[in-house]
């Protein structure tokens, strides 16, 4: 089938913040850096509003938690597409029917749907799992973000210049 | 203003993978790994299709740029806030207009704006970059992403059989 393991963009896991309303305000610009806040004491680093009793790195685990089922179930659609073609269409058919936004509510729907379905979901789970323990370079993603905003800045910067320079030799 | 430092969830940064078709089949379920694929040789992970000449931890640190901008233009818009009112209100129309989805296409739309508006952008940039080389906590999100997977499945698996067993007292 033409969409088998390519799933749907709308199927991808995504889930970011809610931005509760932050009172607090900071008057200095450029930023100048905090020596205490209400929740992280005596730290030097910048204030993030909006993310209530969260972190930004719990908000992004949970994205990061959602990548890795819709990964997982990635993985189990094209180890299924030629060994177990009835349970592949079974998948298929289900992606087509529920989003992958949220990974966890995907598993526990699927979970319900049959007997066999509750393998697939079971297999999901298994693979997400070993894949986010085992498989996923975690340092790997931290060079590849890390390299991404200095070359994306320099980029931006340097586009403009040359932008700016041309219209004003023009 | 009401919506000030609080960005609507239509204007968090979301980037996934396309998902070019893999013809690549795998015959073996349960998972058997693999001991060499054509993009890696002599690994034992598993294959994971439809990233292209990507990779998962690439699509992940793109995403996470985005996520980066978007906490950027947060804590800028926090430190504006009192600041400077009239900048702050540039920043929030601006976000009106423009889509923080794809956080270098915001930055680069906001310097050709106005000269304002340029160096707002400079000013996300900059924090953006500190933020993530600095404020991120790494080690942070990798351990709560491994322990959202382990509860995750945990929690499924118990919802489940405890629906299942209070079914079959009925």
């Amino acid at each position: 089938m033409e969409f088998s393991a390519t799933l749907p963009l709308s199927q991808l896991p995504y889930v970011y913040p809610e931005t509760p309303r932050s009172n607090k305000v900071y008057p200095f610009w450029p930023c100048k850096r905090r020596s205490s806040q209400p929740t992280r004491l005596h730290c030097n680093k910048m204030y993030v509003p909006g993310f209530g009793e969260a972190s930004p790195e719990a908000k992004a685990a949970k994205n990061l938690h959602n990548f890795f089922t819709y990964v997982a179930v990635k993985i189990v659609a094209a180890q299924l597409e030629s060994y177990n073609p009835e349970a592949y269409e079974e998948l298929i058919e289900f992606l087509g029917r529920h989003s992958l936004n949220d990974g966890d509510k995907f598993c526990a729907t699927m979970f319900r749907e049959s007997s066999r379905h509750k393998n697939l979901a079971l297999r999901i789970m298994e693979v997400r799992s070993a894949y986010c323990k085992n498989d996923f370079e975690w340092d790997n993603l931290k060079r590849l973000a890390l390299k991404m905003v200095t070359e994306s800045n320099t980029r931006l910067m340097t586009e403009y210049v040359l932008e700016t320079s041309i219209e004003s030799e023009k």
